[in-house]
């Protein structure tokens, strides 16, 4: 699976950052099918992300780039990046390297609380 | 699988919904896995999709509570709810009638252009 078939300037152009810069991003475990966790990219995230093929974010709550797994080492191999139809929103499809999850839940949807 | 496991009271007070009062909803179709698309939920469309098990959301664009398929008829019927971690993001588990997206396209990810 190629990881982009649009240059990345075109890919960037279609994508609608917020009035904040970002944009949502749904991250999907190939192979299980599973959604792990839902984060947000800036450009020099998507960008990094593309770059590195390793999932990189943007944290809202600390205001910086942040590598998956940087301090954990549960990073996120990426091997496909989707934009939806209108580009508001990015999918991207990774391999997951032990939890996704800062609980140690292999995915952040793992609440039990809501099924 | 129950839509609900708690009450949609504590439900709805775990939910981080954003300073326009919105929450990200993740819906992903049972059976294939497949992501169809992201939108978003305020509280009123939350308890819409709880009460009545329909797909409901907010339209951004529109300003709006929405159901989807009113007028399309490809509705989604709800079977599992989950939150993440943190409360920040919804993730919807539906049957899909017909196509996901307004182009048509069973997803809103089956853009082509970035996969």
């Amino acid at each position: 699976m190629d990881l982009l078939d649009l240059s990345i300037v075109d890919a960037l152009a279609r994508i609608n950052f917020d009035s904040a810069g970002l944009v949502p991003v749904i991250t999907q475990e190939v192979g299980t099918g599973r959604v792990l966790m839902l984060a947000w990219m800036d450009e020099a995230a998507f960008r990094s992300t593309v770059d590195t093929k390793r999932g990189t974010y943007f944290s809202r709550s600390r205001g910086r780039q942040w590598v998956k797994g940087e301090t954990s080492g549960h990073e996120q191999k990426v091997v496909g990046l989707q934009l939806d139809c209108d580009g508001d929103a990015v999918l991207m499809f990774v391999e997951q390297t032990g939890p996704a999850c800062h609980t140690g839940a292999h995915s952040c949807f793992d609440t039990g609380g809501i099924r």
